[in-house]
């Protein structure tokens, strides 16, 4: 039976697990969650994540919310088919990768995703972009691109001379930032905009991108 | 070699790792990192860690930072020893510890840890509590809480009838939150409490629990 995502191509967490999929090259089916209509606050979809949140993934008898969990549960399930994006073979590197995927939550995300809301998901509520918010939050991700930048000058991928899940996990943020006037930020730093290019080239991004749509209508 | 864990036993942080290393009986030594002379922002503490941050984990080679990441990677490479905190046996299992671990740190620890700072951090900066911040945190908590406690009627823990990192992850917040004139919102939900009061009488909770003393000096 093939795995079902529930969620909207134009999602950035749906859009992570929608990587992870190409990558993984499973066998899926999206069954798409109309937002706008607040399908995800309707009791069906309540019954799958009580957050009412996408994604969700249901494999048979599982149903797993967390775009996180999602892609980590797919890397393990289909360890033997596509990129290993875990390092499965090798408990040292794995733990590496668990580390950025850490760092990408804790760090990465809170900063980013508050100035993408600013960009695209304000002016769709009426408000225009809160510069305030905006700066605060370049600020913090420019500290934080900082230690990215010392790190990429050794190793091609955050977690080491591979491909990760904590790569990976990045995409679809800097995807819609990468958008923004504030490009900047990582267009001025070399090794991380040779890293941002090198993984938003990937056969996998080619097939999500273009359905990440948000703030353009 | 035993593994070395540098951080303080007060430190939210930190007490997540030790908790964790008491439940698979590790042997390990605890390496002491002053925060109040700023030990982690001196170069030997910011070459284990460039964001500056405790704790940090040595194991041989190997140097792990973000406490989440050194949990799973114990749970990961003490996997016959101790309480099997991660249902290695079963995917399923595995994938749902997964889930509310992200839930923990998605939706628990955001709106907890703020409360916690401006009750047990502000004082010390010279700051009274901010009561806007607690308002705004403790609606969210109670939100995020309301879902545990219909979860809680069907499961023992978080992610089943079993104790996993899931319900260990948010040990240390809870157990400083609980000393907090907040703690209603936690002893209002019968089920939520009666797996606090589970987890929080663990014998590796007795260890652990007696060194978090912030806020306290
Ligand atoms: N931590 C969750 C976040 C999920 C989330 O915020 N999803 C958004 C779309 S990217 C959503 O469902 N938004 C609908 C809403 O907020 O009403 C994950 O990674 O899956
Ligand atoms: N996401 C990190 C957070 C680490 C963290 O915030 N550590 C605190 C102690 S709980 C710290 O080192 N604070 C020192 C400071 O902020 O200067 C983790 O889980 O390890």
């Amino acid at each position: 039976m093939a795995l079902k995502l529930h969620g909207a191509p134009m999602s950035t967490c749906t859009a992570r697990v929608l990587f992870c999929l190409h990558e993984k090259e499973a066998d899926f089916e999206l069954v798409p969650v109309d937002l706008f209509a607040a399908e995800h606050m309707q009791p069906p979809f309540l019954a799958k994540n009580p957050f009412g949140l996408i994604p969700v993934l249901e494999d048979g008898d599982l149903t797993l919310f967390e775009s996180r969990a999602i892609t980590a549960y797919l890397c393990e399930k289909l360890k033997e088919s596509g990129t290993d994006l875990i390092r499965h073979q090798n408990l040292k590197e794995a733990a590496t990768v668990k580390q950025w995927m850490e760092v990408e939550a804790h760090h990465f995300n809170p900063a980013i995703s508050k100035i993408v809301f600013q960009f695209n998901v304000a002016p769709l509520l009426g408000k225009a972009p809160d510069q305030a918010i905006i700066d605060e939050n370049l600020e913090k991700l420019g500290k934080v691109l900082e230690v990215y930048e010392q790190r990429l000058r050794t190793s091609k991928y955050v977690a080491g001379d591979f491909y990760s899940l904590a790569d990976l996990h990045h995409i679809p943020y800097t995807h819609y930032f990468m958008k923004t006037s504030c490009a900047k930020v990582i267009n001025d730093r070399p090794h991380v905009k040779a890293w941002w290019e090198d993984i938003s080239s990937r056969p996998a991004f080619m097939k999500v991108a273009p359905g990440m749509t948000y703030g353009e209508k």
